[in-house]
This record gives C-alpha cells, structure tokens and sequence, in this order.
C-alpha cells in the first residue's frame, strides 16, 4: 500500500522541484568546473539517466525548508525530509522568530526540534526585528525574506522552499486586483523567484496544491501543527479575504474560484513579461538622438506598451515605483494623446513630466 | 442654481459620448460625400469651434438608447433627451420585451410611454424569443443584441447607448476571472462595441460611473423606475455576485474594489489588445514555406505570445473559441516545450494536435 493520497500529492510536488534543482545546480557546478561531459538537452524538468552519469560528482546541493510550524510548512518539511535523501540533497529546516507574539522564541524552538525530528540538518531559528514600513504585515515579510536571505548565504544553500499554496495565491491576487494597477499585480508569486545575489533562490513547490491536502498530509503523518492567531484575526486584510471575501465569492461564482485565480495568475505573469519585454525593447526606437521621448513614435505604440514605457521613465527619473499609480501614467499619456496644451504634471519622488516641442521630458524637479 | 450632482454627472457623461458620435458621424458623412473642408486634428474627443464651420451639414444623426425601465436605463434616457437637442443629434429609445416574466409586455409599453414623456422619438418596443443556448443569462442577451442590431438598421440609427455602470463592470470581471482563462476575460465590457455592419455602433457612456449615481438621478428628476426582480433573484450568478460576493469582498478589501476592478478591465483590455496584435505579426514568421508551424521558432517566442497563436491556430483549425479553455492551449504548449514524444492531443470540435518532424499540425481529424 502506497502513502495517503494526500501525502503521495505533498511529495509529488517536492520531488518535482527538487528535480529542477538539481539539474540547475548541476549545471552551474559543472560549468565552474569546466568538466563538462554531457549535454541536457533536456527542457521537460526531467533528469534522464544519462545525466546521472559524471566521473566528477558536483557537491551535494543543500536545500533548506522555511517554517513557521503551520500545516502548510509543517507538510512542506515532512516531504523534503523524505524526498531529498533519495536525490542526494542535503535537506535543512530554518524557522523565523518575528517576535511579534508573546512566546513566540518558544515556539521557534519548538519548530527547530519538529524539523529536526523529521532528521532534516542544519535546523536553526533565526530572530528578526519587525518594522513598520509599508503596513504591519509587508514589514514582517520584508523581515523574513532578510533573514531567510541571511541564513542561505550563511549556509551554502541552493535553494529555499516555501510553503504557500494555491490558496494563498488566489488571496494574493485579490489583493492585487483590489489595487487595480494592472495585470502585473494579479500575478502573485512565483513558482521561483530570486533573493540578492541568487536568481532563484525560492521555490513554492505547493503553489498549485490546495491548503485543504497540506492539512491533511500533516493529520495522517501525525505532525503537529501550530495555528497562527493572525491568520484568524480580522485586523489584517489577508485573514478577512480567507475568511468572508473568498467563501463568499465561491459561493457566488462556484467551487473553481481558488483554481481560477491562481491559473489568472500564471497567465498574467507570463502577459506582464512579455509586454515588459516588448516595452524594454521599443524604449530605444522612441528616444531621439538626445535620448528625449518623441511623442509623435509614442503615440504610435499601442497603449499597453507606452503605458509602460512612460511608467519605466517615471521611475528612472525617480519616481518610487510603490507610489506610482495607474492614474499618474493616465494622466501622462494624456499629454501624449489628448495633448491640447496642459502643463507640467507633478509625480510622487518631486518627479515632473511635460511636453516640449513634441518631446516628453520627465525628470526630478 | 445647477442641476443636482447626480444629474450633472450622467449628463456629462452622456455629453462627451454624443461629442464623439458626432465627431465620427461628421468625419464618415464628409468621406462619403467627398466634401472635406476642415481637418481633424484633435486627439481628445472634443470638437473644436472651427470643426462646426461647414459648408454643408451631413445629415443629423439618431441616436437610439437601449431602455429596460430599471435606473441605470432611465438615468440613460433622461440625460440622452436632455443633452442630443443641444448637439442636434435626434434621439430615440427602443426597449426589449424579453417574453420571461408575465406582463412583460405591459411593462415594455409602460417603457415606451415613458420614452415618450421624456421627449424621444422614435421610440419603439420590440418582442424577442429567448433561446436556450449559452444558459438563460446569455440567451437572453444574444436575443437582446439581435433585437438591438435590427431597431439601430431598422431607424439607421448611428449609435445605440447602454447603460452599464462601473457596477455592472466590476461583477463582468470577477464573472471573468471565475473563468480563470486569462486577462481578455478580465478585460469586461467595452466602452465602445460594434454589431454586425457597424464596429462602433454601441456606447457605454455610464461604465465609469456609478449605479447609486445613476438612481439618483432617477430620483431627483422624479423618474419612476423598474427593478427587475432577476437581479435579485438568487438563481443568477451575476445577482448572487452583486448581493453577496462584492458587498463580501468589499469588507474584506475595502470600498475602492469597484474602481479597482473597472480599472482592471480597461488595464486588461489594452493589455489583451497588445498582445493580440504581437501574436497576429509573429504568427507569419513562425510558419515553414508549406504553412506549418515550426515548433524551434514557437519555443523562440515568449510563452504569452506563442500561447496566443497556438489558440489561433486551433480556432482556425475549427476548435470552437468558447469550448477551447486555457488547459488546453497549455497541452499544445508542452509539445513545444516539454517535448517527450508524447501522442496527438484531442481538442474540442474534432481537432487534433501532433508533433511531426519538428513542426506542429493541427487539424480537423
């Protein structure tokens, strides 16, 4: 008899990303090497036998577990705790203390000794101070990633797991949509995303498994698992969206909701890059010899693009991206395609936008 | 002493629409009579002074407002009756008898007389038969346009104004994202629409304007006004959506959710637009001298583009648009990029996708 469902569904997706890793890591080991002796010209994700067979072995890839001590991240440990040994990974667990809640470096011990149970190693807490910028909840996160950040470096590892799932993607792109700046913010997380100094540091095996399996996986492993009091407390936006907006909205629209936002958020992600590549690459053609914006190509442009591109201009005169919003670049555009004469426009970061002689000039003032 | 604000507001909006509706009338009546005295240079919608120096006026045009008695409606025609006579536009007003409700008819009449009192002419009520296709909601629409498209031929009408709110938008996206199959259906209504033989034949002048706004000015101005007992009625999505799962979500995320979502429809439409017209220009030069798709050069493309043309190209195979869904498309997709040998794909409408010596064949099978 094989594992419970849940738990088959819970490894299945570890041993996918673990995969990816190891190809990559194997790649980069060899190129530094320069022992190349295979090709891969493999794109599916897979490794195929060939590529098992070095003469020189690149060093065993660490890869290391964030966890709080929820079921999502408890689950997420318990599968890279059985999956990595039989790829020859080195598998490590690393807790955040946020010091937010009384009692809170007790439970960071707590989760070290269930990580370590599991047999994962090195397991370690780490403390961090939580500020205040941008709201209580983005200046824990910015907290975590710094410290998450810190503790790969200190240890060599490849790669960092975290335990979101497609639930807390579907949250992620309400709130996104609920700021209506565009598809970019209905994209949510990444599958891979970089930290400083790493590409593709972090890894989301369970974005597209629901939180309902990774509860589950933990009840018939028998892992206890710890329920954070803030994921139930209506002061923060993210609890209420899980707990009145997004049942609400399935019972409005039916049960496919949760897989609906979070395929809206791979689509998006993958529409936001290519149309940032096409601005990236049509910059150049509207800039005249003095690297002025020429209205007359702008306006020649489909919207989506020179939107964007008026948006990278903002921000590379320095206008703070975080502060930028859908109606300042409408109202730059509008001296581009409803020019009859208005003046300067005044962006955040003392930034001024304006036309001259049919060129468009941002810059700080 | 003004108008009341309420008033003020849809009359502005009903304004700048009929500007445009003029703007464009004059431009298509001077190039069909091969009579252009001025030039158009403004970009801005508005009509300048010397515009209306002409020589020989073209025909004024009608002006139809699409009419259910409800608010939104109403508030239309009052502000259509009110604002036309200034521009010289005629204006008249036709409303659907659905046939669903008992004494639907009585009620269109009641409709018309009430077109009637606010001065439009002509105005007229037309009887549908409501298919089954598609569910009761769109049945009724398909029927509802095709009765639309026949009054505007019918009068020669220039232009048919419907009264969906910033409202009605905000429940068309998220009806849209339920669908989870990217952002063209995030993209909801157009400003601006065309029916068969006119591209821009229908208007929204209400989409960013607000439905409490809308109701009262039916209120100050005394206009009695229908509520459908439908959109209330438990058994519509839409109405289950505009009762419980906005008012959810907007304690969740805050009262901008509206705006938010409006704004995302008109960010995602450019969006859509954008990368529609990249995947049309790619799509030649990703074919081989016999027509077929070249898989290297699809796997060259971004992934946003080259999904596009692999759903243009099952359409054109004969896959119908509305059965076609995103994890279909991402099917063909791993032939390109993460090919393994697998088999030919099934997709709707009896079409086949394969893989053949590095090019992709899909066809009818």
């Amino acid at each position: 008899m094989g594992p419970h469902p849940a738990v088959a569904a819970i490894r299945l997706a570890v041993r996918r990303v673990l995969h990816d890793i190891l190809i990559e890591h194997s790649r980069t080991a060899h190129s530094r090497t320069a022992h190349s002796h295979t090709s891969y010209g493999s794109t599916t994700g897979e490794l195929t036998a060939s590529e098992g067979a070095w003469h020189e072995r690149p060093p065993s890839p660490l890869v290391l577990v964030a966890c709080s001590g929820g079921a999502d991240s408890m689950a997420l440990a318990s599968a890279l705790a059985f999956e990595a040994p039989k790829l020859a990974i080195r598998a490590g667990g690393i807790t955040v203390d946020h010091g937010l809640q009384p009692g809170s470096d007790l439970r960071a011990e707590e989760v070290v000794l269930r990580l370590r149970e599991l047999g994962l190693d090195p397991v370690e807490s780490t403390a961090v101070t939580v500020g205040r910028e941008g709201g209580p909840e983005a200046a824990a996160r910015d907290a975590r990633y710094a410290a998450l950040d810190a503790a790969a470096e200190r240890h060599g590892a490849t790669a960092v797991l975290l335990g979101h799932t497609r639930d807390d993607q579907a949250e992620t792109v309400l709130l996104g949509l609920a700021r209506g700046s565009g598809i970019r913010s209905l994209s949510g997380m990444a599958a891979v995303s970089g930290g400083p100094g790493a590409a593709r540091r972090y890894r989301r095996p369970f974005l597209q498994l629901d939180r309902q399996t990774a509860r589950k996986a933990c009840m018939v492993q028998s892992l206890p698992v710890w329920d954070d009091p803030h994921n139930t407390d209506p002061a923060y936006t993210r609890s209420r969206l899980r707990h009145e907006g997004l049942p609400a909205l399935e019972k409005a629209l039916g049960k496919g909701v949760v897989e609906a936002l979070a395929r809206t958020a791979r689509l998006s992600r993958d529409d936001a890059d290519a149309l940032d590549a096409w601005a990236g690459q049509a910059e150049a053609s509207v800039r005249d010899a003095t690297g002025l914006l020429v209205c007359a190509k702008l306006y020649a442009l489909p919207p989506a693009v020179r939107r964007r591109i008026l948006r990278r201009a903002a921000i590379e005169a320095g206008a703070p991206a975080g502060s930028l919003f859908a109606r300042h670049i409408e109202e730059i555009d509008r001296l581009i395609t409803g020019w009859r004469g208005q003046g300067a426009i005044n962006l955040p970061g003392r930034v001024v936008a304006q036309r001259q002689g049919g060129r468009l000039v941002i810059r700080q003032g």
